[in-house]
């Protein structure tokens, strides 16, 4: 099957296997792995912050930095679209009892206008204290879409002068990179924390990485540990995330230009209504009347190709390591068969 | 002056001074203050439902209700306008860890058509499990507006079809009745629980009563005690809820003339660009770039009258039991000459 | 009825009663009731603390407190008698997601060595953060049992060495005051926060004030309207509370002294094992094998008093103001006859 | 170093290594993951429960049960001693707003005569309503004592008579199966929900399994989730599991063995004052006035051996599967030394 559902269904290639199997380990709960502490620093230099923490998901390093950055009784500003709203099971409200309040952005990508109104005036106490932004780079829902620099140095700014923590959701933060041709080192003086996923674009089993200054680290150890994220001999984990920093975040331009051909192929289509133009390795389009989302699921599947959909009209396919470009060709084959 | 900022802000009339001190009062902890209890089934059998409870404000028997019908993890259907996401706290988060997923109702009015397309798909890990909706009666933010039973029992039936419960916060569900002539006692038929608020509209000066299934009222009886809200010889507040339910609903509809007289007026002023079309004891209204609202409410003031903003441009008067005819005209008067 | 279950079960005088009837009230969530913020002035002032809060119940400004001085992953250090732990339904967990440490103090008296043993050391993950140590004077599970201040003063010194905050649950606290002779005016200097209860030993219908700095009292206000606990024309019960100020905390001795009657009558019964040695208006006594304390408790109700249990052999009984000398001796009689 | 600060601290074996490097692995989020499944189902069958859940940590797999079994107002009744109230950073209140109520077990084994006595009243809205016990087994800070499935069949009776929930935190469970001799297969006569901790006597490097019914897992997997315990390809981790259950259970008994020969030497020891009487891999013992146990570690430490304190006269060691009997014969020289 080519598998264009997730770019979370990699598999480990044989190097970063190795890489794994031949991995320094130690009690990380006692803070003994080296592999996780050569992971963290690793990271969070390249992100130009201070420290870093390993953690089994991108869910799980998205909801301690929510619980770093709030307290009950705050409120999280994002869009409606947002990972940390949408996908992690009410987890804002359960891990962190903050209340959230949702933008309408572009594709995903709000403004600092956007956001200035809806902070709530300080000390009126009808309303929840504003005091974190959530930003996604780049937006799942919003079909990949990015966010540059200078997009979010005003956010910043705003959140400075108004005294409020910004955070990254960077489930697919190589993917932004690769398209915007930012560096890296330059997020870190714009964030309070970014959640740096490894396993995604990036083909590592499992894991993310929490960045942020040594006192917010400190405290989302704490958060981990209630969590039941403390793990042991975590060091084979990181070591395929070194790995993966190392091997894999160049080839990602690989991924955008497969999701490309994908795109082309698509607007060619003529049950196609739509593609949310493509920067990064996602593809969303929508179904015209001709076909509905759960038929061309089967069919595709009938042909040996996985996807998701997002409602009843939109699909979306991930390109990702474990599809090369013999399969994206095959893929445009079955989809002009159809 | 005269105060148009809030239905809240009414004072008990002399004939309900002497209701509440007359009061036969005893400990409502232990269940033996009569006169709460006598408020709380004369309230029930009012709307139609088996049981009530006495709660100190309209926050708190809203959030009780909330809780009553969710558990951490699962999600609430509302307007993005409602009182219970907007105004109480970030209470629905704090109090019952629940998620929130907002719709764009038309005034704050939602349809079962808006609500079907965001419940989520049961057993899909990622997302909160959808367990209640919440309705506003008459909306707040929507400007007095409201729905007629008729538009209710779609919502009804879609929760019945898809196992949610249904709430309404009737902060001002008499303002509603007065203007949709539905009865109050085929409420019961349609919601799980129902806040009915004493101290708005109705003139008492504390209260609200939280009406549900016996079940649910013992339930939430537990939930009143942990959030506090457990008082001992209440019977003084009840006997001017009683005293308000007899002597001040049917004259909501003064409040309600008074409003459109109110709209009358503000549709011939040259800064006004807009009003929501008045249904109950709300007057909501936009001014054009002629004036700003802050500099209105300055105005104003200097001529005796307070009222509201909604934000930079808009403006809100509540009329109520403490403003008479007299003043409106009197306020009619001042409006005309700015 | 004689009623000895609780000195909640009191009802206002007809002095207190006119108070009230005549009190100058407005919107207290606007900060507009005067009557409201004269008791929270005179209370603050009373105790040399900054400010207060008027609530609707002791548990909820006991629960406030708890969330004022401590975050999620936080523990509070009480004795394991503590009504907060014991009689606020669950509420440390469910209000502010803190951790309790329980200690085994002497009729709930806990001392500065007990509690330095408990304080987990800082920066260990696997343990919450001690930040709250909670006193409640006088004890009500400890037979009313009293703290002086020079018993508060070395645990209020570890807790500024330790950086913790220190709570007096103050339900009783005027009983504390009339048994040790403190100064009211003292006990500011040594809490953060101090709850003190109108609706119990001083007669008021309804309610109990929150004292502390400005700073907690203000954030403390947020948190009182999220649970529900904002109250509009308060002024009638605030009333009440300040006529029991300056009427009805002399009058402690009385209740007092009643306590000693009985207890000087139960050492003396055959089916009487022990009683807890009477400090203030709190008589707790355990049987022997010749009673239970059920029947009992249904011998009494035969004989027109009322008292309550505390486990299969434990009983208890609270003089107040609504239980005179005659009742006492009619009490006595029964007691004797049995 | 000899290390005896924890069994948590072992590294895979070889063959260990081999089996992990080898194993199928797929998304688990998506239920694709064979060698997860495997696990999952190995250790269920083996406890005769329906279904299992991987977790990355026996905090997780507690922390996840603890909220299956609880709602918020709920009580959980532990030991005082019991690792789920002492060492998972406040989890119960963090995760499950639940209350805890604690006995005071022998060495850390409670009975059903001690939890009948703390169950609350039913309906009394004072009281979290008490819904789950903890058992743990072994006893951590018991010195690895011991529950007999003779002992747990009282308390399943009375939870089932009370309508309790009976949960077992097995992070050891393998130790005590093999100091009782019983089997693993009637625990799931007992109980609703078992956590099998599979990174610390079995050697395994990350992870633990939560055993329940097949509607339990399916709700625990939700919780998971919002805890961000769903990890990726896990079978790396899962292999690792299905290795150790294998291979590393029957090998317990020499860890026993160890800490018998430990027990023997320190009873001898002048400044022991006593020793927890060693049943299954931990040894807890108390110094007296000779020796405090800071000065102990660094002598210990200084002769290339390591182990932890609890508080200031006492010390444990836990044997496990790195240290082998050569090991723990120069560890008795070197007590003998001192």
């Amino acid at each position: 099957m080519i598998d264009f559902r997730s770019d979370t269904v990699t598999k480990p290639t044989k190097p970063m296997l190795t890489a794994m199997m031949s991995a320094k380990v130690g009690d990380d709960v006692f803070g003994e792995d080296g592999t996780v502490k050569t992971l963290e620093e690793k990271t969070a230099a390249l992100f130009g912050m201070e420290a870093g923490l390993f953690c089994p998901s991108g869910t799980m390093s998205n909801q301690i930095a929510i619980k770093c950055f709030t307290q009950p009784l705050d409120e999280v500003i994002a869009d409606q679209t947002a990972h940390v709203y949408r996908y992690e099971g009410g987890g804002i409200m359960f891990n962190s009892a903050a209340s959230v309040r949702l933008l309408n952005g572009d594709r995903g990508i709000i403004t600092a206008e956007m956001i200035e109104k809806e902070i709530n005036p300080v000390g009126n106490v009808h309303h929840p204290h504003t005091s974190l932004v959530v930003l996604e780079n780049t937006v799942n829902r919003g079909g990949g879409s990015c966010y540059f620099l200078r997009d979010i140095a005003p956010i910043y700014n705003l959140c400075k002068l108004k005294n409020l923590k910004l955070h990254l959701d960077g489930a697919r933060i190589f993917n932004a990179l690769a398209y915007t041709k930012d560096a890296a080192k330059d997020y870190g003086k714009y964030f309070d924390g970014i959640s740096v996923c490894l396993s995604k674009g990036l083909g590592a089993p499992v894991g993310s990485v929490l960045l942020g200054s040594n006192e917010t680290i400190k405290y989302a150890r704490r958060i981990r540990k209630v969590l039941g994220g403390g793990m042991r001999q975590a060091g084979f984990l990181a070591a395929a995330g070194i790995f993966a920093l190392d091997h894999h975040v160049e080839r990602l331009a690989i991924d955008h230009r497969h999701a490309k051909l994908l795109e082309e192929c698509l607007l060619s289509l003529p049950f196609v209504k739509q593609v949310l133009p493509v920067q990064t390795n996602i593809v969303i389009f929508e179904l015209n009347e001709l076909k509905d989302a759960e038929h061309l699921l089967i069919e595709l599947k009938g042909n040996g190709i996985l996807c998701g959909t997002f409602g009843v009209q939109t699909i979306r396919f991930v390109t990702h390591l474990d599809v090369d470009q013999e399969q994206i060709m095959q893929t445009i084959a079955v989809l002009k068969s159809l």
